[in-house]
């Protein structure tokens, strides 16, 4: 694979998004590998990069069929205050296991970073930056196509984030925060937070994670609105939860009762996915990914519903059919009467649950 | 890895469920793999083996971790009335796949055949043992542990399976059915169904497949109940869905207007997986594992459940605390407060759908 | 008004059954009147009748309007052991105010008993029956119609009740128990309680209250079954709650979390009650009123689906539009939408409630 | 009686509220009515007023014995448009009903317009005037202590209603809109329909009717706001529905598909009911009524919940335990368990409708 920029090489997420494509990033690492037996809930670390590699770079496989054209690094929280003497490797290897996934097909590299403990405890300027500047070290040895900033509560937090980023040249900055329609923990609205992001070198900003599809949309249309409104420009960029969250208070699933070992019932189907890409399509946002619980398939289903403005299905369409179409080989009759873009538009999945409601009180 | 029944081999599976041990089956393949991108909906065949052996390897592997002592070979609908001229390369390449994840673990190979069309077009007997018995061949070819017939609608022609099967000789049967409490298509009652299977020669007898964990188990109570009042002995077996479905008809979840791509809100938690594990031990049953639906960490929670019986904990606990204990390394006060088995087992998770029922009414 | 069986009387209760007449029973006096502020909960006796007759009076009034063909006397709980020594004022006025207002249409007076605290306590079968006899001394000095023994959780009390009632000669009894398919609080069927009944002297036996309209069809169809096992004769009867109670346990909606306060959600619309009337006709009950809940409304619904089968409307149908007709004069347009069968006969109403589940977990 | 003004009157409304009184509103009589078969839907007129007058007293006397100050004559819709020639005959009968109910106890008589379906149709101000008009003639010759525009969905009628009502000359006016917190349909904000009404010569302000509890209290609290950024005072009245309707769109219940004969699920509990008038009274709201749904018993939980703050509980508290307290009588010990505040405030209802969602898509 050639590096970034090199002769033949892939074009930039920036030359993609210039030229009005959409890219589709990638989704859920840490809950689906907590689901396949590599990761552990709570602590929410990446070390199975090198501990069960085939089972990261398997994921890293199933998206890129799915039709990601992003290979995010798996080094969600792997700053050094969390990962002590394993964050080099663990960051090292996630580089590569993206890179040669990222290689067999049409995606970027990228490597993220996210919000630390150490800004949460002491606010200590210098030494949040220091953790990210040691993982922009790796992710500069290694050549990744761009930088992520995401999963930050505090716009403060990941100015300095982007500003670290900045600072290495040559490779774009995105940044998205996990913030709702309330906008972040010191009470800077969407619209706010995106303007200091581009201010302090974003090109690309969003919201990633905390919500699901329709919430964090919404935090979009406010994003957009704010960047507007200040005469700011930027890429805008979605990656939402795959769990519906409409009761979510400001603070998003992590204060839902459920969180994280009863989330099944809120898991979106691939259909509400394609309503998702499809309104983050009208809105102008032209990356769009996932988070927590975004499975392959919803991936896929963000690449299908673009299908027609991008001009080609992703590989893994070969094993489905648009809209249900393939159910019209079945060998019941009522089963083949579903095969139907509204059918599966227009339904409203049940529980299964009749003791539990549709809604929870968030605990705070 | 010595051959079955070999020097140094692991025990059968009769031995183990004779010692009265639990046997922890696997999980789901084909809707687990649709989601992965592998497998087409509909069509619910498993060329994958073939195809994509690392994405199947994968799961098998997961399977293991999760605790698993049976790689069942992933050869559904895998006859050659479905899959023509590939269906040799693939029965083939599933036993070497389950073979070579067999061997990494306490897991014993399965060959697995199910229901065929031919039988519900045409009910030719000897065509339809004719199908089991090339099936059967491979199986015998590559040596595999014990047999599974499973996914039978009548009881018919799951003896004609159990018929055929037991012709080999040397292997033990297992058979399962995927009928619910109302019995099978032609009005043949659970308990019924059990002794018919035990007198063609299944050694081991129970659910798979169609109906969810409570309803799989009402089943398997009138199957015991119906074999105690012939004076019929077996061991017991469920595979359940891993979705709730207390509103399935005589046919199960195919019936079901979210099947197969709105399923979403009914997939079980593992803690509802591991009141299933408890109620199966309960009754009888020792042979416990999952289908559609049943990932892997869903098995786990079965592996985590009957770990006091069992002496031991699956691989993949070493990346989950029990009842959510490893919640108690999180941040958020209120989410640590949720790291004790009264919160999970007591915790009524919302679908986040207020516009959704918690039935639905099935199509037939 | 003449006197039942006198010159130019109404046709009595047995003539119009045997007629294969429909008889629209009466509906909810407790429930309706603690709403209204005249009864107290937890207490649920009749004083209302002399300490605020006109309230009552205006019920029977309502009912009467509705369609029925009944006034049972508003004499629940009314024995001396509940209400000392009001007892005896207390029954003599609501004959009174029964026999008023079924003078203004046609329908005839029943004197009602229920179950006793007395049975509860001793099971002393003289004093219990002595508590009857004192009820019915004041019907039969009040010349009621007929007699209904209701609200029996055991089947040997409601046959003493019957023995009783029976004794008096010349006035029909009708019979029915406050029970689930799960039958009575001993563990005797509900077929075995019909035929106990008719043996004790009932014309019509069947159930009332306790649970919701389509569970207390489906005991009706066991009564029916057992009768006609047993090659025994009655007319059936039904008087269901005016809630929903699928979630019942074998005591009925008293052991549901939300009794009696928090029951609104649960209440039946006019439609579910043409449902029930049509279906309770069809299995050959022809004396169909409501119980708990049964507002007058509900009442009418009786009235107006089975208005084909009797020839005429009842008297406030000139309030009521059949199938929401009337709501062609609206001036919103999607209002005037609704004014179709098919639209209500469809309709799934949402709760407005999305905290709240669907189902309930019985106390006991 | 003595006549309102007279010796030995009655405070008045605005001394009531002056003096920091808790007015407690009427509650639903269309909806009320027509459920006990006198009102017919769709039309929505009061002539039961002279047609079934026994049936309008007895309802008078329930909100009277839950504790009502307020007795509103039944004149919703009675203009000369929408009723021809009958209008003045059900406008003085209805005066005269309220007036022989409001002597018996400590309740004024309010006389109540509403909006016109001559505004709708030509919004002819002279002509609608007019019929404002003819009806405050009658309110004048009998001598009502104050009058209610209620109902109201555009601010501009109802401007032209209070300064109808105000011209009369010494009877206070209040004014109510049925608008939910987007505003009126022309668009004009809560806070600006308050202050609006204000300058056109109304002493007390508010919402009724089209939205439920919650909903009604987040509009008053627009209000207030408005009124206070305006500078402008006034009383405060909220009367809700008696329904819940979370999901309802800018022109509330009427919109949502259970509108009118499918709402049962969405009635309001005495809890919730005792909610809403603590949350009304915290925020400033001292004449506190319902409007369509809102039972008698709802009433009383108004007054229930604010005795403490009035120094009196209403006449039908003696029948009716405080917080279920009457539970403690009960024979079964689950439900005496129920018998406090704790259990019913915190109780959330099932619906037993498990086939039903908990909101609605408005259809507009």
């Amino acid at each position: 694979m050639a590096p970034a920029g090199g002769p033949g090489a892939k074009k930039g997420i920036l030359e993609r998004l210039k030229n009005g494509e959409v890219v589709v990033g990638d989704g859920s690492f840490l809950l689906t590998l907590e689901k396949r037996g590599y990761v552990k809930a709570g602590l929410w670390t990446p070390e199975a990069v090198v501990e069960y590699p085939n089972a990261v770079r398997q994921l890293h496989m199933e998206f890129l069929r799915a039709g990601s054209n992003v290979m995010q690094t798996f080094t969600f929280s792997a700053s050094e205050d969390n990962m002590e003497s394993k964050w080099e490797d663990v960051n090292a290897a996630a580089c590569d296991l993206a890179r040669e996934v990222a290689g067999k097909g049409d995606a970027l590299v990228a490597g993220g970073i996210c919000q630390t403990s150490a800004y949460t405890h002491h606010k200590d300027e210098a030494r949040v930056k220091q953790l990210f500047q040691r993982q922009l070290d790796v992710f500069a040895r290694k050549n990744v196509d761009f930088l992520i900033a995401e999963y930050f509560e505090h716009a403060e937090e990941a100015m300095w984030a982007v500003e670290v980023l900045k600072a290495l040249g040559g490779k774009p900055v995105a940044a998205t925060m996990c913030i709702g329609p309330d906008g972040d923990m010191h009470g800077v609205s969407p619209g706010e937070c995106a303007v200091k992001l581009v201010k302090a070198g974003a090109a690309i900003v969003g919201v990633n994670c905390r919500f699901g599809p329709s919430t964090s949309l919404k935090t979009m249309k406010l994003m957009k609105a704010g960047l507007q409104a200040a005469g700011s420009k930027a890429h805008l960029m979605v990656q939402s939860l795959g769990f519906h969250t409409p009761d979510c208070g400001k603070g998003g699933f992590v204060d839902l009762p459920e969180y994280p070992f009863g989330l099944e019932p809120r898991a979106a189907t691939r259909w509400d996915i394609q309503k998702y890409a499809r309104e983050a399509y009208k809105l102008g946002v032209r990356y769009i990914g996932g988070c927590c619980g975004f499975e392959p398939y919803h991936i896929r289903a963000i690449a299908e519903e673009l299908a027609p403005e991008r001009g080609f299905w992703p590989p893994a369409s070969d094993k489905h059919g648009s809209w249900g179409s393939s159910l019209n080989m079945h060998t019941k009759p009522w089963i083949r009467a579903s095969a139907r873009r509204e059918y599966w538009e227009n339904l409203l999945p049940a529980s299964g649950r009749p003791f539990c409601p549709s809604l929870s009180q968030p605990d705070v």
